[in-house]
């Protein structure tokens, strides 16, 4: 399980007084933070960007300047996206597409015109969430083809399967068929299938803080047992991250070391 | 998933000699508090009490007199399981038997004795781990075809699955492959299994504390995920407690509320 860290947010108002300002330097710092508590890779949540797309390209530059991690470009907007990509020097991913027919116009061909893998979120074409577990499957095989049509192989195809609030009035039922589809993807594609988990999601709305990062240390395992590849997380909860290592240590293949918690 | 206290131990000194002097008070002190932090049932573990097997009595007594909770009487004694069995007016489980032959001999007629249910090591004949999952499988075949010609239906029958040390050469192995027989158990079986999962096994051995506490407490929602029924732990663990309780949450059918953690 990859660590990537999703405190680079727009919503964020030193972020996004940042970018307005095109001064780079809290966005670095924030970047080296979260290298520093053990980020692998991060995400550059930029928001719609309608306006000023090319401010994008800005943030990837102001992060690769200071790390070499992968940085996932998270954003709607097609033009912010490329200019993302066109903005990267290092390794880049797209976050992401979904069956929404101008994702799949718009967003999906740059992962072949940039050479770059992408997250395919298991959305339908109406950007919904599926209504249970058989239509999650459903949805993550017309993922895999349209990618394919688009000339994106399985391998360069990392799968969102889109963790629910817990407040909705069915989340823990979604976020429980969640992690049966994580398991079930490699056997219904034929090989292994990498798969993103956003660990925020869990938790928005209205809840006291406290509960909410135990609710988030308490499914993190659930999904790193399940198989998840990528844990999109706020790296900087201490406690967070030191479940996210025990995780590591016990879904690993290698010798257990108390040295690795 | 119901928890189940593991505090009440004979290597406990302060039970050792509540027991040695017939004095109830310290027992049923830790009893209490294990209730008050949230224990569901208490097991019972008074050692191999080969000389003074009527002391499983005594301390069965001494904790009905206090709670109505379930007790898992945990002894590999025949004779102290007899006289805590004897001793019982309330729920009483009996923890356990194996394939080992002096068990399935002395053991797991008392469950059809005293008309209870009985907890089944997935153990060989020789009381040692299988080596891999299909062996855990096998043995789980094994013990249920034991406990039916017992009279003992699978209904009556809690699967512990043997929760291996991390610090031991292929720990880490063996507890994803106890993840993966819990969930098949009742394919398995043709009808639902109940679990017991004792989560201090994973931390016997030397490591310092905290990192222990981390390791159980990441390893716990993996086991309520996989489908876990019983959870044996030391319920003074506040921190544990409390991811067990988000664990209920994210696993229950019910709905989600905060209030619940």
């Amino acid at each position: 399980m990859i660590f990537v860290a999703d405190n680079l947010q727009i919503t964020d108002p030193v972020i996004d007084q940042s970018v307005k300002q095109e001064d780079p330097a809290p966005i670095q710092a924030l970047v080296r933070r979260c290298e520093a508590a053990g980020a692998e890779a991060i995400d550059i949540n930029s928001g719609p960007m309608t306006k000023t797309p090319e401010k994008m390209g800005f943030m990837v530059a102001a992060v690769q300047a200071v790390t070499d991690l992968p940085v996932l470009i998270d954003t709607a907007n097609p033009l912010a996206m490329t200019e993302g990509l066109r903005a990267s020097r290092k390794t880049s991913i797209i976050n992401g597409f979904s069956l929404e027919p101008v994702k799949l116009a718009e967003i999906l061909p740059l992962a072949g015109e940039f050479d770059v893998e992408i997250i395919g979120y298991l959305l339908d074409s109406h950007s919904h969430v599926p209504p249970d577990a058989a239509g999650r499957l459903e949805v993550a095989m017309a993922v895999f083809e349209a990618a394919g049509s688009a000339g994106v192989p399985p391998s360069r195809l990392i799968i969102d399967p889109v963790v629910a609030p817990a407040a909705w009035t069915d989340g823990v039922v979604q976020n429980r068929e969640i992690l049966s589809v994580i398991r079930q993807l490699p056997d219904l594609i034929g090989e292994p299938v990498r798969t993103i988990g956003g660990l925020s999601n869990l938790t928005t709305g209205g809840a006291p803080l406290s509960k909410r990062r135990l609710l988030e240390r308490s499914y993190l395992p659930m999904l790193a047992a399940a198989g998840l590849s990528f844990a999109l997380m706020n790296v900087l909860h201490e406690e967070t991250m030191a479940v996210a290592r025990a995780c590591r240590a016990l879904t690993s293949g290698g010798i257990f070391a108390w040295e690795a918690l």
